[in-house]
């Protein structure tokens, strides 16, 4: 056991699995690295957190997480620049983040330090396990839940928060076809749509599952109360470009405050793209669909980075969207990704150095 | 080993913790009887269940359980008569709600035998656990959760299915006095608010704090659209009686269909009292409150029964009810409790006998 100079221990594996990994072909999140962070709320504080083998976790039955649905996340990844530096971007949003699912489940806010230096031990002891083929990285899953016992329907006493990673490759294998929900949804007005709370996922499965059925890869949710405004999709938010002008829904607390989101939307201001911030009917995009004047859609999220929209779908019809030789998002993708991966100028200060 | 002759297997503890059980002080889901009943769903099928002592559960930091929501449940009780006869209350619609839910959050649906047969083979295991005492009961929770493991958000390959039991005393200590909500909400339209999904839950607990801070048990849901309706408690279905007449809200895709709520409906009617399902609205409520025609308001489920109401809170404002000598509450609770107790006539057909 080794104790680094933040107190924070380490407890390596004994047997790597490194060697089973296939780095150049990397599905997304389905082989973990050999550590991962845990670290204990209980009687009100948390613990030390402590770097250890990643390995099952075990819970009573009665264990909260079970019955009540208090789980947040986030997702980040950690990128490797050509001469093995790592680095992160924006870690701290996601530690705010983090924080605000906190409050809303009704969970403990975790310390800053406990996340940010848990992390950073974590990917120094991990930092094999960052991919450097291009188009990988490995992605970083901070989770917390309530570890807490009891079949009341109350807030835990007890909670673990934990980090593990999976070095991933692409979320989406080829083209991304939506579909603009018309009857399901995946917040409440006053609900928590905002958070990262593992109950607004599953709510999104089976209508999701419907979509795939049919063909489309995503859905694509809108307003719950009237299905006319677009919201954002499963794993990203949506942006649509109609003429020259790049246009999204403004947050609000049913959608979740996207850390890429806010990054394009800085990038393509930067690039003299004219941006809007405002509420987007189905009916404007549809118009523009068919007048021509839609000229692009996109999702963007740490896991599927800037995806492009081939086509989307509503009520029965599908609209193709043209391929562009200089699509803004093919653009945006490029300046986003030299940030992440170290390969461009970092003139907003998004970069964070780990190792 | 055992082998029962519907082939499940029982595995019987080697240390009992009942001598450890205060029956004549029991608070509500906090103690668990020795035994649960384990079901396993994996390569597309469920496989044989088995009652096993009451014991930890081992799962990798990735189960889709920690991230993504993927949990439902049910809340049942078993009832003993004076003769020591064990009895549960209409157990086929827990049994047809819990796949309901299964459905809408994109998870298998359990056989109806697995349902009937393990929970019988395990009240029978543990029926020294089901308490005799006035008021108390012993509370069954099926529960079913994504143990299947990845970062993608997408639907488990893997499930557990689990039915664990606690002897339980009343789920509220005392007056229950409930605020109705103007800001939060717990279900959106098209959501999962009519599913008993763990995620409907943790969405609750941040404003009932809130409530509780301002002296409040619960908190009264409305609708997340106009916070114009008054739709369910956090646990409980809600009546309203408006002079002679019992309201309750018609159930949506917001609302779970409660057990409690629609025997109540016709044991009412049974006795003659006029009933309506409709929507109130809360002005409706804070009317009659002032001009005296608001007689009642109560909560109805499976934990809290029959919950009288003493008083509720709107816009910073209490308004307090009437202590009736006859209430509709008061007669209501003794029907359904005369039933569920082996107490009375079953002419509904709702009692079932396990022992
Ligand atoms: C619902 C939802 N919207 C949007 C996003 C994109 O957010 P970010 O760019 O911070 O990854 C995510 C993924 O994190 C998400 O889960
Ligand atoms: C949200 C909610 N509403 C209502 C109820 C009451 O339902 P039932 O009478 O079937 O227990 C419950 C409890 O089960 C519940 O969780």
């Amino acid at each position: 056991m080794e104790v680094k100079s933040n107190n924070i221990t380490v407890e390596r594996t004994k047997r790597s699995k490194i060697d089973q990994v296939d780095f150049d072909n990397l599905s997304f999140g389905s082989v973990f690295a050999d550590h991962m962070l845990v670290c204990d709320y209980k009687n009100g504080e948390w613990g030390a957190p402590s770097v250890v083998p990643y390995q099952p976790i075990e819970l009573e039955p009665s264990a909260k997480i079970f019955h009540y649905g208090q789980s947040i996340f986030e997702g980040m990844k950690a990128y490797k620049d050509d001469q093995g530096g790592v680095w992160l971007f924006r870690p701290e949003e996601n530690q705010k983040r983090l924080n605000i699912s906190a409050k809303r489940l009704a969970m403990p806010e975790l310390p800053k330090e406990i996340f940010m230096e848990g992390l950073a031990t974590l990917l120094q002891v991990d930092q094999e396990w960052i991919p450097q083929t291009k188009g990988s990285s490995l992605y970083i899953r901070p989770f917390m839940f309530a570890s807490g016992n009891g079949f009341h329907a109350s807030p835990a006493d007890a909670y673990k928060f934990i980090i593990a990673c999976a070095p991933s490759g692409p979320y989406f294998s080829g083209k991304v076809k939506v579909l603009i929900e018309e009857r399901y949804s995946r917040a409440a007005n006053g609900g928590v749509g905002f958070a990262k709370a593992g109950g607004n996922y599953a709510a999104q499965f089976y209508p999701t599952q419907l979509a795939v059925q049919k063909g489309y890869n995503q859905v694509i949710w809108t307003d719950d109360n009237t299905h006319e405004y677009i919201e954002e999709a499963g794993a990203m938010n949506i942006f649509v470009r109609i003429n020259d002008t790049l246009i999204t829904a403004p947050t609000n607390d049913r959608i979740l405050d996207g850390i890429t989101r806010k990054s394009i939307l800085d990038i393509a201001a930067d690039e003299g793209i004219e941006t809007e911030v405002r509420k987007i009917t189905v009916a404007e995009v549809i118009n523009a669909a068919k007048d021509g004047s839609l000229k692009e859609m996109f999702g963007a999220g740490t896991a599927a980075v800037v995806s492009p929209i081939s086509a989307f779908g509503y009520k029965e019809v599908d609209y193709n969207l043209p391929e562009l030789d200089q699509s803004y998002a093919a653009l945006l993708k490029k300046r986003i990704t030299d940030i992440q991966y170290n390969r461009g100028d970092d003139k907003f200060g998004w970069r964070y150095r780990v190792l």
